[in-house]
């Protein structure tokens, strides 16, 4: 792996598809901005709010491809959670000193609103 | 650009997305299998009945990065259509003889889904 904005995104992805959310959140720059499917987050607790849930109810990952250079990476990755079996992402990442300062992600949110009504509806 | 396959992923990326979608087409294998968010697809005339209505659609789109090796490439772009201002979408490309042999798409169904529901709900 060369690229330390891709060394920094990987270690990131390892971290929170690995169980350990607090360790991927040591390399979020607390005024990170993220453009996410609902709209855009602004500082580490937004993005903390946003990304903790999905990554508690994470049951496996696999990373599909993962490229970057000194500034920026891209990452490709298949998850699995308890709601949706198959939910592919990917994320862009601008890293500066060590830190994500930017990050874009990209998922289809809709079976997971799917997964969500059928439960409501189950209830 | 290095990687033959970044070389032909960004080839079929400019032209899909500078109006010329059956120049596209000639970077897409006869048997290309597409992982797309409704499910996989299979050959190249199923993939053009995907990806075609969404390219004749476009308004306007934006790279925003592309890395590849000689057999893999990951692009992420923002689109612009008449249906969502804002959707931003990640492709990851396989390619075997300047043929792109499998496509994995990722972007958000769900403003797609919620605009059509929008407009049926005018009619």
């Amino acid at each position: 792996v060369t690229g330390t904005a891709l060394r920094t995104a990987l270690a990131y992805y390892e971290a929170w598809t690995g169980g350990d959310f607090e360790k991927a959140m040591t390399y979020i720059a607390p005024e990170i901005t993220c453009d996410a499917p609902a709209g855009p987050l602004r500082g580490a607790d937004a993005f903390r709010a946003f990304m903790g849930p999905f990554a508690a109810m994470l049951r496996g990952a696999d990373l599909r491809a993962a490229y970057g250079d000194d500034t920026t990476a891209l990452l490709m990755y298949d998850t699995r959670t308890a709601l949706v079996g198959h939910a592919p992402g990917a994320e862009r990442h601008t890293v500066e000193n060590g830190l994500i300062t930017h990050l874009q992600i990209v998922f289809d949110r809709q079976p997971f609103t799917e997964a969500r009504l059928r439960a409501n509806a189950d209830q």
